[in-house]
This record gives structure tokens, C-alpha cells and sequence, in this order.
């Protein structure tokens, strides 16, 4: 979908003269054919060209673009490497797109308190690259690491593979620089354990950009084990996978990551990247565990009994690291294998009670019936985070509303069994409907004066991740579908 | 200090019978007799009588309670089992306060997703021992957990000997039910993992009553290790004892504890609880590890390899559980053993990057001598959260003013190396000074900002944790001493 223009309420020209005043030529870019790779992140379903772009170099030049933005009342969107799902990066046609694509040094290694001082334009896996020599890695690993940015890691709140055991990106901070509408440069966190007064470190993981802009992160780096080993399952039944995820976690286990594909998710993959999967198997486990060598030989015993009492028909435990990478390839491939069995997919985040698996693969599989489209699933079984894949094939008239439907009442149905409606791709402006699900009017109108305590003009980021009371009236009245998609120009906060 | 009656602005009696509307007889306190109980917390320098307490039973009494007060303009202090070190539930004398000490059920356990809600008035212990039945625990454990309850530990963001590799209450919380001032019923969290929206859950946590009041919370329970042992070693040189916590770390051991504790501490531990501990010693570490017996022996190698290196002059590995325990009694005893050495004692409470433990502990030591003051320490060293404790006679003229002097030194000190001035112990009406050390002017401004989305009127629990920037600049000025400290009558938001 690409948005209409909106009718800009800033003068660019003025704005560009104002901005020409501290940043270099190459720092500002406003012909159309410059602005046109900005157009979109990762939810490319929306587009939308913005008024101007700024390459800012330093935390000075970012509080000065704010001021000048924040004097012409501009509305500013921040970017890191543009790989979000949720449409977080979207521009504003009458905005300004700050890229912090130049912030991309890493500023200081303290192995000994174990922890990196990084810009946010750096890249997640460039951490862990640079603390291997220390025997340390950064432990959230979204599938995206490649090319994601640690500054759009902290505004999205990553998750990955590892976050089962290793916790989320707010657990893996320690301390943010972040630069406000207003141009103040604050400081959130501590170096050391903890810090007083109001949590706004947590407060502003996860903001989506919406409190203000991320220009320095110190995050905290785990050792690496000693050992990681994958055991591989097969099962004749999704619900018995599913049982064993609850199971596994319930007897005390930890794995550093616990992983489902269900049968469509399993041959889509294996025909791309020739992992070895059981190809007639309803479903697979993968589960690592990682440690010393005899820790890990002992949760593998148990881990292994528990999935054979749950009904594993098979399992497979990798020999080596080259085995134990090529389990995992299948499971990272699995987005793009997709794309090769279907013309189009739409992938959903939300979050479950691990208990409430079995029963919620059930009632997907019997909306996927319901709507006429299959569903394939690969998912963060061990956190309860599934990744629903609606295949479907978008030049066939009424498709894409179907998926819509079909993905509004997966998530309403994660609403229902406790969860949530995104466990780590962020609500932006794809999900901003699903939110009225989620929360309470009450619940709403708090997220509103957080947001107005940061930016009461609501010039950050405005239209995403926070809907107004008023559109929740109307989703609750209309309901979801292809012409209700949220379009930001309307929901300035 | 006791804190001389505000001039009430509310009508006493007008307002208990507004409460009476509602509440039963026995769930309202106004006879001064029965106040008293009430007029401190753990804090006890620190002194007021309420107007009025209250004690209801259910979410919908804190409700309409809060309406009555808000109405009125009666500024409110929640309060739980009043174990708090900083004074956060101190009450006002012209104000009501709301003890939650009868919301005491355990609401729900849930064995397999590991978690269990629970009512504020629970105590930590409490929580721990409705989960041994499924071989699980609540991992934080404040040296109150006997007698603290979980909605204080939210309250304060509790910590504990154990958080060093589980986390603070922050990271084992799920979900929360907060009433607000204006008695509005606020979810923060869900039971799956992550929540979309900003993370209200973590900004409450640890906001010292001042954001809402928690009536509900939901826990994650831990599984308990097969195994636990305790390294207890001997250091000739303090210094050496903290370089071996940075290099035990370093190392990538996780242990589940690692306390330190110097030569005042250890000799008055031993006399009081005879522990074994090495009475010449400038300095013991106790370092516990936990996980299977396997993964726990290897630990322990290793551990005990490192301290050897960093010069300890002894090890000795626990053999037994109830050798285990004798080696935390003495650790966990710290404290009332310092009363029996010294008439008073005042313990801070800061946190530094774990690197610097041997340079602070050398610059406390020449502050001691400087303020003629002998201070011991024992303290969670894996963190770097320091409990200096300084030893005085409140008789003896002026030395009150010098314990308030080297306290404020050594925190100013914890800020200067990266730390902060509370760990575990919160602001409260003790540190409320020591935030203008820690926080700018802009962040204190983003604090008030935060305060307002919730309470714009400001009567939750005014005048403690965040400085109004007046008294900063008075403080800057003037310094601390005896005759300014907080009183919260002049500090409302």
C-alpha cells in the first residue's frame, strides 16, 4: 500500500536551509531519487517517500536536527537499518527520517565488568563479533542480526532464538543515551547494577521510537558456553509437540532455545536448505542446550526422555558444530523457504501461556480452515511466541483480506489465552488495531501521557504502536479489514 | 527525627467517614494509639504519625479509597510489611496510609509455565514455599524475605544475595495490577512472554509507591538446582579480595551468589554466629554455585583456581547443606552482629561497575579515616552493590553529622566511578539528595514529567525518590548535614 502524500505543514525548503546550517551537503538528502530507498522498512506492504532524510554523524547534530524539527513543529521518524516488521521506520510524508546509519562504532570494550559501549547504528551480530575475542557474545540474536541495528534492536525490544534462556534486549542493556524531541540529550541506566528513580531504561526499550531517539547503548556481554548441542525430535502430532515444549519447561529445564515447525513449515525448509528434517513428521522440536560438557550431556538425557514421553517418534542429538549448524539452518531459512512454495506470506507475532500450545495450534489450524488458507508454523516454542505463516497469493482478488481477517483473530485468540498481540516484531503501525484488543481504555489513555510526558506535541514518530481511543471506537465497530489499514497522517497523537 | 504534624489540609473526620461508607469499622485506624505503629518504616530515624490507616480487603475497597482521597486532595502512602531501609513508606501526617497487609492469597500457581499470582501482602518467603512442592522457587531474597512482602519488593525493585544471576524483582515479574490515584485499575504485563505498548510493567517496578498502588502481581518461579555449594575463601589484602570477585566474573562463571564481606564484619559475624570463618582475614569471599553436580564440581574448580591466583590464602568448599548454610549464617547475620560491636550503625547502600571494587574499597577506607569513623563492609560484591556500613554513637555530639558526611561521600564516589547511589535499598526520603548527584537536571525534569502522566495532582506518595530541582540547587549549595534533611511536608510533587 503506498500512502498518499500528505499535505506537508512545513516549509521543506526552509527546513532544508535551516538543517544546511550545521550538517554537511552530504547529510541531507531531498531529491526524490535519494529519498525513494526510505521509503519502507521491513513491512513493505506500506510505503510512504518522506520529506527529507538527515545522515547526522554526532549526538550534537541529532539534539540540533531535533530543535530545528521540534521549533517547525516537523514530525520526525528514526531509523536504523530498516529491518523491522511492524512498519516502526515508516516515513511521514511531511516528516523528516533521521537515519543513524553513520553511528556505527563501537566506542568501548570493558571485558571485565562485561560490557560494550556501542553507537546504534552498529550492527547486532558486529557485537558479538567484536567480543569474541573475549570470549564473550551478545546474547539477543533476532533472525535479522546480519543486518539489524542494536539501536533498532532497543526500540523494538529483539528477541531471538536465545532470549528463552538469555532474556530479551531489555535484559541485555545496561545503560541508553537517548536524545528527545526537545534536543535533550538524557542518560537512562547505570554502568553498575541497577539504578534509582523511574525505570526509564525498560520505559524506553521497546518505545518503538515514539520517547525519543537512541544515540548510544552500553549492552551486556554473556560468556560463551563452553559447549551447545541440538536435539532434534519428530512427532506424528503438533499437540504432542506442543506438550512437550510445556513439559520440558516445567521439569526444570533452561535450553538456550526451544523451537516448533509444523509439517508445512518443515518441507518447505528442508527442500531449500537440506538440514536433514523428518519430512513426514506433523512436527519438530528443536532444542539447544548449552553449558559445560557434562551439564549439557545431562539435560540432553533429560531432555530426550521427557520428548519420548510426550510421544517423540524419533529424536536425533547433533554430533558436532557443523551437524548442530545445519539443525539451525532449516529453522533460519524458513522465512525465505516459504517464499519459494508460495507466491505471498504474511507472518504474525504473538505470544502465549507455553501451556495453552497445544490448544492454540489447534484453534489455528481450524481458522486456517475456516478462511480457506493454509498456515505454516515456526515459531520461539519455548517462550510462547508463535510465528503463524498465512500463505497466499495476492493477485487472487479478496485474498489479502482474507489474511487479514485470518491474522486479526489469531492474535485476538492470543489475546484470550493470556498472551499477547506481538512478542517481538512490534506493534508499529501493522498492529496498531490489535492494541485496542489488548488494553483497556484506561490502559490506553496511560500510554498516551507516558507519550505526552516525552513529546507533548507528539512529534516523534506519531500514528504507530499507540492507537487514539477514537480509532479503537471505530475498529471495535467495523472491525479489520484491506481498507481500514492505519494510515498515519490521520493519527497524529 | 520526628517529623513535627503537618497542618492538615483535609478534614479528618469528614474524610473517615467518606471511608466508613465503604469500608467495615476494624479496616479504619485513627485512635492515635493505633496509628503508631504505623508512623515508620525500617527507616525508623525517620518519623511521622498518619492521619488515618486503612486496611481494606479487595481491589474494589483500594479503589474507592483512592477516589475518596483524590476528591479530596489527601495524599496517599501505600505501604507493605514497612521493612524498607529508605523510608518510601513513611507516611504524612496530613495524609491517609494504605496498608495492603491483609491482601495475604496466594491466588493461583501454575506449575508449568512457572509462574504464580499472588496478592501484594504475600511475603517473599512465603511465595518460595507454595512453590517447593513443584520444585521451584522465587528467585530474589532481600535479607527481610522473612518478613517483606512482594508488593514492597515491586514497590522497591528488591534485590538479593541471589539476583546476581537471576535478576532483581524487575526480571521476575510477569504481570501486574496497579491501582492509580485516581482509582483507575491498570494492567501492566501479560503471562506470555514480552508486552507490547511501553513497558509500564518495569517503570512501575521500583517506583516506590509513587505511580500507583500494586494490588496484584504475577511472579515467575525458577526451578531449584540440583546442587548448590559454597566457596568460602581468605584474603590477606582487601584488594585482592575484589579483584578476584572482577576476575571470577570475567571468567564467565555465573555464580549464584558472591558476597564479600571485610575484617570488622567477618570478626563481628563469627562472635555472633560462629560461621568458621577465618577471623585474621582482611577480607572473605563467599561465592555459591548452583546447577547439576557435575556442572557445579567444574565451577567449583575453576573458582577455586582463580581466587588461588588472586592471592587467597585459603578455600574451603561447603561438604554439606548444613555446611552451606552455616557459611551464608554468618553473611546473612552481618548486620545484626553489628549492633553488638557498635551502639549504632548507619549501612548505604550503592552500586559501582564491578572493576573498580578494589580502587572504592581503598578510597572508603581513607574516607573512614578521614571522618574518624570505622566502617565495615559486607556486601553483595558479584554486583558491585556496596553496604558500607559506618559504625557511630548517636550520644557522642556531631557524630550523627559525620556518618551523614562519609555516607554522602561514599555515594558521591559511587557515582563518580559509573555507579549509583542505591542498589536495592531505593531513595526513599534517605537518598533524595544524592539524586541531584546522580541525575541532571533534564532527567529529573523527564522523572517529574513521568510522575505527572500518572498522579498530575501529585498525591501518591509525595516528596520521596525524585528531588524537586529547588532542592537540588539548595543542596548543591549548602551540602548535606543533620538540620537538612528531607522533609517530605515541603516536598510535595
Amino acid at each position: 500500500m503506498i500512502l498518499p502524500a500528505a499535505k506537508p505543514t512545513t516549509d521543506k525548503r526552509e527546513l532544508i536551509a535551516a538543517l544546511g546550517r550545521f550538517l554537511p551537503d552530504d547529510a541531507i538528502l531531498h531529491a526524490t531519487e535519494d529519498l525513494r530507498p526510505y521509503e519502507c522498512d521491513g513491512l513493505s506492504a506500506f510505503r510512504q517517500t518522506p520529506m527529507v532524510v538527515v545522515l547526522p554523524r554526532t549526538i550534537e547534530q541529532v539534539q540540533k536536527i531535533m530543535r530545528v524539527c521540534h521549533e517547525r513543529g516537523a514530525p520526525v521518524v528514526a531509523r536504523g537499518a530498516g529491518t523491522g516488521l511492524s512498519g516502526g521506520a515508516l516515513p511521514l510524508g511531511d516528516g523528516l527520517l533521521l537515519s543513524l546509519a553513520r553511528f556505527m562504532s563501537i566506542l568501548d570494550i570493558d571485558p571485565a565488568n562485561r560490557t560494550m559501549r556501542v553507537q546504534p547504528g552498529v550492527r547486532n551480530l558486529a557485537i558479538s563479533e567484536a567480543a569474541a575475542p573475549f570470549g564473550l557474545y551478545y546474547a539477543p540474536d533476532p533472525s535479522s542480526q546480519i543486518a539489524c541495528t542494536i539501536g533498532g534492536n532497543v526500540a523494538e525490544n529483539a528477541g531471538g532464538v536465545h532470549c528463552l534462556k538469555y532474556g530479551l534486549t531489555v535484559h541485555n542493556i545496561l545503560k541508553l543515551k537517548l536524545v528527545t524531541m526537545d534536543g535533550e540529550l538524557l542518560t537512562f541506566g547505570a554502568d553498575g547494577l541497577d539504578a534509582p528513580g523511574f525505570d526509564l531504561l525498560a520505559l524506553a526499550t521497546g518505545s518503538e521510537g515514539m520517547l525519543g531517539v537512541v544515540v548510544e547503548v552500553t549492552v551486556k556481554l554473556v560468556p560463551k558456553p563452553e559447549t551447545a548441542r541440538v536435539v532434534l525430535a519428530a512427532f506424528d502430532d503438533v499437540e504432542h509437540a506442543g506438550a512437550a515444549v510445556g513439559a520440558i519447561i516445567a521439569a526444570g529445564c533452561v535450553p538456550a532455545g526451544l523451537e516448533m515447525m509444523d509439517n508445512p513449515a518443515i518441507r518447505a525448509a528442508e527442500a531449500f536448505v537440506h538440514s536433514g528434517y523428518p519430512v513426514d513428521a506433523a512436527a519438530i522440536l528443536l532444542c539447544e542446550l548449552d553449558g559445560t560438557a557434562e551439564a549439557v550431556a545431562d539435560d540432553i538425557e533429560r531432555v530426550e526422555s521427557i520428548m519420548a514421553r510426550c510421544g517423540a517418534s524419533a529424536t536425533r542429538v547433533s554430533r558436532d558444530e557443523a551437524e548442530r549448524a545445519r539443525f539451525w539452518a532449516g529453522r533460519k531459512m524458513a522465512f525465505p523457504a516459504m517464499g519459494r512454495i508460495s507466491p505471498d506470506y504474511y507472518c504474525t507475532d504473538g505470544t502465549i501461556p507455553r501451556k495453552h500450545l497445544p490448544r492454540v495450534l489447534r484453534r489455528i489450524e481450524a481458522l486456517g480452515r475456516k478462511y480457506e488458507l493454509p498456515v505454516a508454523n515456526v515459531f520461539h516454542a519455548g517462550d510462547g511466541n508463535l510465528h503463524p505463516m498465512i500463505l497466499y497469493d495476492a493477485n487472487r482478488p479478496g485474498e489479502l483480506e482474507r489474511v487479514e481477517g485470518l491474522g486479526g483473530e489469531i492474535l485476538k485468540l492470543c489475546v484470550e489465552v493470556g498472551g499477547t498481540i506481538t512478542g517481538e516484531h512490534g506493534v508499529g503501525v501493522e498492529k496498531i488495531n490489535q492494541m485496542c484488543d489488548q488494553f483497556s481504555s484506561a490502559e490506553l489513555t496511560q500510554f498516551h501521557a507516558i507519550k505526552a510526558a516525552f513529546d507533548p506535541e507528539g512529534l516523534l514518530n506519531p500514528g504507530k504502536a499507540v492507537p487514539l481511543l477514537k480509532r479503537c471506537a471505530e475498529y471495535g465497530g467495523l472491525h479489520v479489514h484491506g481498507g481500514e489499514l492505519p494510515f498515519p497522517e490521520l493519527e497524529r497523537f
